[in-house]
């Protein structure tokens, strides 16, 4: 049974890194002593082995150990032999092209689909979509391809942002964007915005978090959700 | 010799569609009596005949008449026989995938490269890069390279946005986004604000509009340049 947790962000503007899904996580994680980290999407550019000390250090209070992906010779194996899996923000780009150089799309795929536990943030949870194509990063390196992982049937806008009123800028808006990706796919998108998270337990969908979400469905309206509203049946 | 205007943006808050570009131009593409307009990258998923319909209208005070390159049966011929050149902006992923499609990158180039005047806002500014890889649009299709005209030998960011004072948003700022392209390229990126555009005329290039740019170079601090700079010597 898939269970797994799929977040805007990593970390809240008044908040330090998972601060504010730590009492979550110690439910999510409650079974497993290791966490397997997947850096690859390097926020800053920032070196894998960093990017996990900081992850060590955000589930050190959970009593729950980290390693990295990194550190192992066949990265898919890991994947397979982990107690649990998270996967860090940074650029999706970066992050597809290295799961796909390194195997790591069916093991993870597989993996998840038989009940590891699963936690994304940011591009890790760009990547439990469908395709990456509504993430909000730069194409600064070229994967071999745009699919992921499809741990739902949707795909998700992490750090969705809402139009600043009285903004003289002219490049577009999210909202725009997304209609603009809806003018070449059918796919429907979650704008989840930064301090929710989807819950999915098995086919179970529910929007955590304490801020509605904006539905986009292509022919459609954008539609606001409230927090606990069921999305099960999105996209099937 | 080249002679090529690449323009942040088409349109801005308080104009209407090329308004604040018309006086420029008049001298650019006084030569010309037709355009042909690449209406690719179709903002918001207009139509190629809406798009090129609202083009014909900007430029008909000027006296000059513009045809869509959709119109034609062979698209490389019509860029290789125009009299001058507009591509408009929109989604950038869409642009370059339409232009691979229709085999249109070489004759670009060459007839670019060649003297016919050629014009770029936004989306039709990226691909005179060396890649689109600093644009900000949403990757919603799949184009075969990220590689570009190259007409100039760095990168352009369009829409160049400053990080908004006192924002709570714990997306990557603009400028973070190009120092992480950096941890993987090296070429050169000019974050044009909108307002800016650049004159090309054989190998000078010149910074135009009354605001500054802003310059990244990898490994380096980015750095402001006034308006009437010349950028001939970026990325050679």
């Amino acid at each position: 049974m898939r269970n797994i947790i799929i977040a805007s962000t990593s970390t809240l503007h008044d908040g330090s890194y998972l601060e504010y899904l730590l009492p979550t996580l110690q439910s999510h994680f409650e079974n497993a002593k290791t966490i397997l980290f997947i850096p690859y999407a390097r926020p800053g550019g920032i070196s894998h082995e960093d990017y996990t000390q900081k992850v060590r250090q955000a589930f050190s209070p959970l009593g729950i150990s980290v390693t990295g992906i990194h550190e192992y010779d066949n990265p898919a194996e890991a994947i397979t032999n982990a107690e649990a899996l998270f996967t860090g923000g940074g650029n999706t780009f970066v992050l597809v092209t290295q799961l796909y150089k390194n195997n790591c799309m069916e093991a993870l795929e597989i993996t998840v689909k038989n009940g590891t536990p699963y936690l994304g943030t940011s591009a890790g949870s760009n990547i439990c979509g469908l395709s990456m194509q509504t993430t909000n990063d730069m194409p600064i390196v070229y994967p071999p391809s745009f699919k992921t992982l499809g741990f739902v049937p949707f795909n998700i806008n992490p750090h969705y942002l809402d139009p600043i009123a009285g903004s003289t800028h002219m490049g577009e808006t999210r909202e725009t964007r997304i209609l603009e990706f809806h003018a070449y796919n059918n796919i429907p998108v979650v704008g989840l915005r930064e301090g929710s998270w989807l819950e999915v337990k098995g086919n179970h969908v529910t929007l955590k978090g304490s801020l509605p979400a904006r539905i986009f469905t292509a022919q459609h309206l954008p539609e606001e959700i409230a927090p606990e509203s069921d999305l099960s049946t999105l996209g099937r």
